[in-house]
């Protein structure tokens, strides 16, 4: 049998990127004319149909939402996952998941994917790849042959379309605060790089706290971590060399391994050094001493996201098409990874 | 648009269960031949497609495969399926992922919705409600139609397809055997119901090294738990009733539980009772002390999984069937909850 020509295949065959060949196929002025043509051409040649979208459009309702994440072994996502599936079977709907393994290129084949019949929306959690990048292409498509999306967590304000979000940073001055209330002055932060939106909101809220209550801002206090593999040795290294009473890290990983670091050096937690984290996962719950943290409540987001997703599709299309974006309060979970209140 | 009618649906209509409706489209004598016909006639007035595995074998090569597991929140199955999507991609594979919840219907509902065009094979982990049932008709049904399956970590000797398992005796022996070597004497094992497959194994290996080593099996250090969410207190029970220096847990929340409940009660981990755990993920590795466990290698399983898959997938017509089971073999990774060996 003769398999189906894809976008990945034609990028293959004639030696573009697959974003490329996506552009080109919708006449995007990015490409340029002769590119374009050239692609063009051959998709035309072997039957390529590049309106998917539209095709599956007419024969609506298969009653499955398609969720996109970027990372599956990670306790958050897997919660959203659950959150989903939890208010899509009420109300009737069939889930299925992929991954976009942080690949911008992953992220555009499993649209194309799904969109190709199989759903009839998307839940969605921007790849690091796609945010690094910049370009939202695929998105912004999806939408305009009205498919609907939602975004969560990992989003992108040039894309307007339903979307279900913490408020970062309120969330990071809450734990910053709740460090300054137990008495620390010198707080460390751990984060990502700045192009994960997250890590730039969580490290605007630290600075926030830290305003309010006059304490000088200190860019040697902050660590920014490109590659979750090196974490451990890049936070023992930093912790070694600064003077801190306070660590907040965005992610629970994080903030175990600063523990680990400062217990090995000889300093006890929280007697010496309060820890607080971001996600309240089990390993927060279970590690001892149990991670104080900020919860994010995955299973909300999901849920949020599910019903925000089935609202569009099961609206009447004369209704007039606004977008909502939902902010699910975080929540701070105190255990014993920090000092007590005064 | 007219929403397509479903397995789901029918059932709602004619208020009988899904794998009746099943069933009957597919002449099944286990239903009553008055229900039968009553399903049938409704489903062909209403022009459902009994035969849709059928309908997408002539349409083959979406170059898609499906997974479905039990649940999403298990640090086991994510890295499963993140082995699944490494080899999938590398051969040129997408993989959709579907959760069944540990429920029957929802396995055969997300079987069916996947056989539906969506994907060229299955990957899967039976629900634990469908090895409670013994019911398989669905998987049979689904190899019957020529559509390839590759049954993983909870499967059933009783169908004849591909499998990728653990031995769960020689794994749960290593354990125990470990224990005995560094002293231990009476040893607790914390399981699953029978019904679980693997928790069934693994009771048999660890009588097997009991016996090989002299040493009495006691029904009473056995504890059988049926539901994760109340196991935090029947642990703490059950521990607080039998005086043991080892304990034997067949996933790492039970045994996280057992030193965390171990440890209030004043006792020393390792040095008044040894704790050994099975798979090991983030909490294992994480958790003060680090816990000892017997590695299942999820990655592993996975990647396996999906190489069986595909090569069923491309191989010729002409070449006979037969099928294949592969034992990934366990590890013993040893930390800090286990005494040393003397």
């Amino acid at each position: 049998m003769k398999p189906k020509l894809t976008l990945k295949k034609i990028a293959k065959e004639l030696d573009v990127s697959i974003s490329t060949v996506s552009k080109a196929l919708r006449d995007s002025p990015e490409i340029g004319e002769e590119t374009r043509e050239k692609i063009k051409a051959f998709a035309k040649h072997y039957n390529y149909k590049p309106n998917n979208i539209a095709l599956s459009l007419k024969n609506r309702k298969t009653k499955t939402i398609g969720i996109i994440i970027p990372e599956i072994v990670h306790h958050f996502f897997t919660t959203v996952i659950s959150g989903v599936e939890k208010v899509a079977n009420e109300m009737g709907y069939n889930v299925l998941v992929c991954l976009s393994d942080n690949s911008f290129d992953k992220e555009v084949l499993n649209m194309e994917m799904l969109a190709n019949g199989s759903t009839d929306g998307f839940i969605l959690s921007l790849a690091k790849e796609t945010m690094q990048k910049g370009d939202y292409h695929h998105l912004q498509e999806a939408i305009n042959q009205g498919m609907p999306l939602v975004l969560f967590d990992r989003v992108v304000d040039s894309i307007a379309c339903d979307k279900v979000i913490i408020d970062d940073v309120a969330g990071a001055k809450k734990a910053v605060q709740h460090l300054l209330d137990v008495g620390c002055r010198r707080i460390a932060m751990i984060s990502t790089v700045d192009y994960v939106s997250v890590g730039k909101l969580r490290t605007k809220g630290y600075k926030e706290a830290l305003e309010e209550n006059d304490i000088e801002f200190d860019e040697n206090l902050i660590l920014k971590i490109e590659e979750m593999e090196d974490s451990e040795k890049e936070i023992e290294e930093f912790l070694s060399n600064c003077e801190v009473d306070g660590v907040f890290a965005v992610n629970e990983h994080f903030a175990i391994s600063a523990v680990k670091t400062l217990q090995e050096s000889g300093k006890k937690v929280p007697q010496d050094v309060s820890v607080i984290g971001f996600t309240d996962g089990e390993l927060s719950k279970r590690f001892i001493p149990g991670l104080t943290t900020v919860s994010q409540h995955g299973m909300r987001i999901g849920e949020e996201s599910a019903r925000l997703l089935i609202e569009k599709l099961e609206r009447t299309p004369t209704e007039e098409d606004y977008y909502k974006t939902i902010i699910v309060e975080t929540g701070l979970v105190v255990r014993d990874s920090t000092k007590s209140k005064k």
